[in-house]
């Protein structure tokens, strides 16, 4: 088998041990003669999984007594709409900050259900950058305020975040258990699996208990995180291989020392491709130094054609994934927690070589 | 490895042959270096999967052209709230048959959007029964009509369809794929997977593409199958693992002859175990003889502690997932589709002998 290097954007690169342990046990789930993919969501072999996965999340970010951690299905598109819908009453205003694409579908949403205020706008800002906390005009007693942690497409993510009187709720699904932070500061957060935390078909939403009163009896039960976290996310069947990768991805994040060391190494991989961005004109970042996301990291070379041939002969000498959103072009290289650092010194070397020959 | 028989209502076994592919494939997925579990939902390797799936569930049920095939998240629960927010305007009524625990928890769900009418009640029927197609008080001009196919809890099943003016909406969960019918007496179907079509987190839903036009505005885009079907399923990432072991279960169903082989299978295993229910006073069906599910066959013994006895000594002897739902007790034994005939046989001679010790 040879492995290729996965920069994909999401789904994304999962680390090896964890799909191998996957394999090892997919027929057979640890000698109880059936597969994960077909025991009971009631019995004892998956009960231990979602256990674990609960546990493990919540180790891994610090989570006080006051806060749950559910697993739901539907993606962060459907946490667009199910915010709103919990959380903003009849005759509130929602305070969003739009930092580009997805917070723009966050807003779209959200709109749909109810008042929205966009407190700061990014969204068109080049080179791409998000707000910073001191920019926000929040509005007083507004029912939460939005951010966006990581803007997959434009490569910018938060460094700071505001210190807010109304309910910080985030959008966190490509930043994710990539680095430590208060979780306490939020309301809520909300994470689709698919490019740290696992495989696509599950989202985590860590949020705290009381916010979950909110809703009205005109929201569906099925939508209302009340309903989740009262069955501990098992009202109906949960999306259970999803969440097993997921218990194995945060078990294996566990054992290398948790976010505070993954972030290190985060830090340190994303700092060596901006490094080798930043040593020539050939290329150019396209997000503002200061916002410089360390999961997404996006760049530009001198022509789209250049771009193109770029794509071609890394995907041919087994870097996939590099090319960037179809809504903005250019390149886009996504290094999340399971993407190893030698992946990133291959690129930087193609980098260089491709400059040699294209410079 | 020593596979037991597992008679789990849903996640439910899964044929192994499709397992064994799944643990071949997973940590490198065709020869391309990556795993199912990790590749973007818009390349190739992804592609080429949604794509077969979508055509073997056409192929499967006849699909005319002006019908879709839509793979979402959320299971039957989710689709208990899509189906009113999608289908049932102000000022509408939809028209429910009420044929127990899970026809009663779509209308709980329908009853929060909008306003219903319950056309038929058996949920409390003993023995257990749906309602016959020519029961239904069906109102006029109806924005539709559902019903339960199958009751999972309670062992009973629709064996003829109702021929409706409105359109016909059908939770089929639990047994889908699973016998013939004429899909154009259907305006809208959907299913969890875990039960005849692969593992948790994807719910099938088949519906006439004209039904996705009736939506409101006032429903959040995400929550529209309009959105859904526009984008062939892929507006966001979709379950890409659920839906790759959904393609391979029914691409193992095509080879084995389709709906009409498995059904005459189906129907051969269920009679196997009605007939050892019937030989004896010991062993008392719990559905009506007209209903009988050929999906979930539900009995009683003459007593509850020996339930209980014949559910652990059946469990020791490799008989899993035996115990009825916890509503409503007893024995259930769900032989879906990937249940082997020889386990039926098997649990055939467990219950005469169980019954020479205890009867």
């Amino acid at each position: 088998m040879s492995r290729v290097y996965n920069f994909s954007a999401g789904p994304a690169i999962l680390p090896l041990d964890v799909l191998k342990q996957a394999q090892e046990e997919l027929v057979d789930y640890k000698g109880c003669g059936m597969s994960l993919l077909e025991v009971s969501h009631r019995g004892k072999e998956y009960d231990a999984v979602h256990q674990e996965a609960v546990a493990n999340v919540t180790k891994l970010m610090g989570l006080p007594e006051d806060y749950s951690v559910l697993f739901l299905q539907g993606g962060a598109s459907g946490q667009f709409a199910m915010v709103p819908m919990n959380l903003l009453g009849e005759g509130q205003v929602a305070d969003y900050a739009n930092s580009g694409a997805w917070a723009s579908k966050a807003i779209k949403e959200a709109k749909i259900v109810g008042k929205v205020n966009v407190v700061a706008d990014t969204s068109k800002a080049l080179p791409t950058r998000v707000p910073q906390p001191e920019d926000l005009k929040l509005t007083p007693g507004a029912a939460y305020v939005h951010i966006t942690s990581n803007e997959t497409i434009s490569g910018a993510q938060w460094k700071t975040f505001p210190t807010t009187e109304a309910p910080l709720v985030a959008d966190m699904s490509s930043d994710m258990l990539s680095r430590p932070f208060d979780a306490k500061q939020f309301g809520l957060i909300y994470a689709g699996a698919q490019k740290n935390l696992g495989p696509a078909g599950v989202v985590l939403v860590v949020m705290k208990k009381d916010l979950a009163e909110r809703v009205s009896d005109k929201v569906p039960v099925y939508y209302r995180y009340k309903t989740h976290l009262e069955e501990n996310s098992l009202y109906n069947t949960p999306p259970c291989y999803s969440i097993y990768i997921l218990m194995l991805v945060t078990r294996w994040l566990l054992k290398l020392g948790g976010v505070e060391a993954i972030a290190k190494i985060n830090r340190e991989k994303a700092g060596r491709l901006y490094a080798a961005i930043d040593a020539t004109p050939f290329y150019r970042g396209t997000a503002e130094p200061s916002c410089r996301s360390d999961m997404n990291v996006t760049f530009r070379l001198p022509s789209e054609p250049l771009e193109e041939t770029f794509i071609k002969e890394a995907s041919a000498q087994g870097f996939k994934g590099l090319k960037g959103h179809r809504a903005v072009g250019g390149i886009r290289a996504s290094i999340y927690n399971a993407f190893p650092a030698e992946g990133v010194d291959a690129l930087v070397s193609f980098m260089k070589e491709f400059e040699k020959r294209n410079g």
